[in-house]
């Protein structure tokens, strides 16, 4: 058995998520799926294809297509639509999960008739656990994606000139992501998140709430788009948050970096600044070492807000007038997996979870302050898979 | 009564869509309307916002935000969770529609429980309804896009240079689109459409299947996001075609022209290139003059098909290993909207109906011709809203 839109040197890594999904399965009382979204078919198929992936937790996995591809393997059945699919499946599932979180509802209700006989459950939270922790292969694919991201992020300087607006400067690292290999397309879960190709952040703008579920706000250009860069020319005094998408090859790392712009801000604004910064840098390196599995995932909320406090910088931790409760996320084939890393969860930390920890500062009258790292959750702490200079940069 | 999230001087404009949705549930027998997802918020309060708007056929509607934003209307409550709505609705609607087709299943139950004694429709296809005719106001948005989608296709040939990949150049008109003020962000009604700014296809790559409902192809740089560009060098002789997004303030036009590189096409093949090109541009001129309010839409396709097959390309129309089997779609906040121009679409065209309308062909060893404008339906045939030279350029 292997992937069905991949080649079979890559049928153990099929094996080994089939084996991730199919434990989930049995946590979540599940006897099959049916999953037909395009990031659980990407997983469990290797590329994108119209189909259906159908996986009993005993017995082979059919891929039922239904657009052209090449498969390459014996599990593919095509079908022109979905109510094909009972007559091929042998043995009826008392159980079988569909998509509740990422399919539209007509969707649902449609792969819900085709198993008149089953109870239905629920596949995304079985998909997500499954997801979270990260094969060999997914963290070689991650790491290269962090290792693009910091080619970028190195030159981010280069991009910027006096009297440029915060959305002619992300347009100007979008085009270096981009020539990078950045595929420009970001996937996230979830209705609550619109974004383009991330976000950059300078002064005040920090402080704009934003509807969206991203760490932090920005107005935007536009009423239809109310996130991130508004437009406005960066001056001097102002911070300049980058927290551009690092995704090239289906899976995707984040990562934030700072700058000060010029050299306008008085001693105490200045020290007030770096400090703000090297709290987030700090926090970073407390949570790099907290962060073993079967760590409290909830503490690395506390110990960061903790910190923050200390440093005095608790009013303006995670936002300023608008504030967040989570100081990170799982990240892998989307921008928002499991875990959330906020003060409620009280799960543990395993190895090869994934996570973006983003700790960041809104200081009013110069902007956001803090980096952001992907790292990966390993016997010995977090591994970083964005490793870069940390300090606050200046751009003069 | 106005717009939820804007200015009272949109008064007028937000009743005149009130009656439209109105009008559109009448006839889906909904009494009300609970609206969540971000295109069908966006066209009822003018904003972007976490929130639920309830629109009963008779009596005031309300909308119910669960995040910040500033609200200019009393129509507004602020809520923390919809499960507070039903104690606000004080009479309770026989028939109440939820989006089927734009929300995930778990967040429709969640709403379909607020209304435990209506019965629950579908509020997706009344939506779709009432926003596939355009208001004044939105075809003077459209006509804003449409300009400002023609100012940067018309500097595009600048973007190109000898020896550079199909995905250099669509980078370098990215850019071009961006500085213009394009969000770089496409909204797409349903699950099967993923592309980052647009499509750019030169060469064979036109005819490589895509597992998305774009008219065109392209194998893509990523088996991630298989479709467009995919990072190969243009050469001389083979054709270019840019599908690139023109979306700037909240609503998009749709355009498509196309150059051919080099001058390395023998007199045959180059004939045959400008005359798949003509043809695309004699189809829509002809369709210019059919399409009147009340014509039919199916009969739009017959025409433009019969047309290709005169010309001798009816194997070359809408793909050529791999065909699609519509030739425009109606376009506005989302990219794919109400009606598609398809052979078994028996409705007809009405007055103010926004339609992207794209007879293409795809030559083997040349690639991708043709072009594609964005329309409106008026009573005089329709007015082209992306007016620009129409021949086939040369990337010399």
């Amino acid at each position: 058995m292997t992937f069905p839109l991949l080649s079979p040197d890559m049928k153990s890594e099929f094996e080994l998520r089939l084996t991730k999904v199919r434990t989930a399965m049995c946590d979540a009382k599940c006897d099959a799926l049916l999953l037909a979204s395009t990031v659980n078919l990407f997983y469990l198929t290797g590329g994108v294809c119209r189909g259906y992936f159908y996986l009993p937790l005993e017995g082979e996995p059919i891929f039922f297509m239904t657009a052209p591809a090449e498969p390459v393997s014996q599990l593919c059945i095509q079908v022109r639509k979905p109510e094909e699919i009972s007559a091929w499946i042998k043995r009826t599932p008392a159980v079988v999960g569909l998509e509740t979180e990422d399919l539209y509802y007509s969707e649902f209700m449609r792969l819900a008739h085709v198993f008149t006989d089953s109870k239905i459950s629920d596949a995304s939270a079985p998909m997500r656990r499954a997801r979270m922790t990260k094969t060999a292969h997914e963290l070689y694919m991650m790491r290269q994606d962090g290792m693009r991201q910091c080619a970028v992020y190195s030159r981010i300087a280069s991009c910027w000139r006096e009297d440029m607006t915060d959305l002619e400067f992300q347009i100007e690292i979008e085009r270096l992501l981009r020539l990078e290999g950045n595929l420009g397309y970001l996937r996230v879960a979830g209705p609550r998140m619109e974004i383009n190709m991330g976000s950059v952040l300078a002064g005040p703008n920090a402080d704009a709430p934003s509807p969206y579920d991203f760490s932090m706000g920005g107005a935007g250009t536009d009423p239809s788009l109310p996130v991130g860069a508004c437009g406005e020319i960066m001056k001097p005094g102002m911070s300049v948050m980058v927290d551009m998408n690092g995704g090239f090859n289906g899976y995707q790392t984040d990562m934030t970096r700072t700058w000060l712009i010029g050299e306008a801000l008085d001693d105490k604004q200045l020290e007030k600044a770096k400090r703000a910064h090297c709290s987030s840098v700090e926090i970073l390196h407390a949570l790099s070492e907290y962060a073993l599995p079967g760590a409290e995932i909830g503490q690395m909320y506390r110990i960061a807000h903790s910190m923050a406090e200390d440093a005095g910088l608790g009013a303006n931790f995670m936002g300023h007038r608008h504030k967040v409760k989570f100081i990170g996320h799982g990240v892998g084939i989307e921008l928002n997996e499991q875990p959330v890393v906020m003060e409620r969860n009280r799960g543990c930390l395993e190895e090869n979870m994934t996570l973006a920890l983003e700790p960041k500062f809104v200081l009013p009258g110069i902007g956001a302050l803090g980096i952001e790292n992907t790292y990966v959750v390993t016997p010995q702490g977090l591994e970083n898979l964005t490793p870069m200079d940390e300090t606050l940069g200046q751009l003069l």
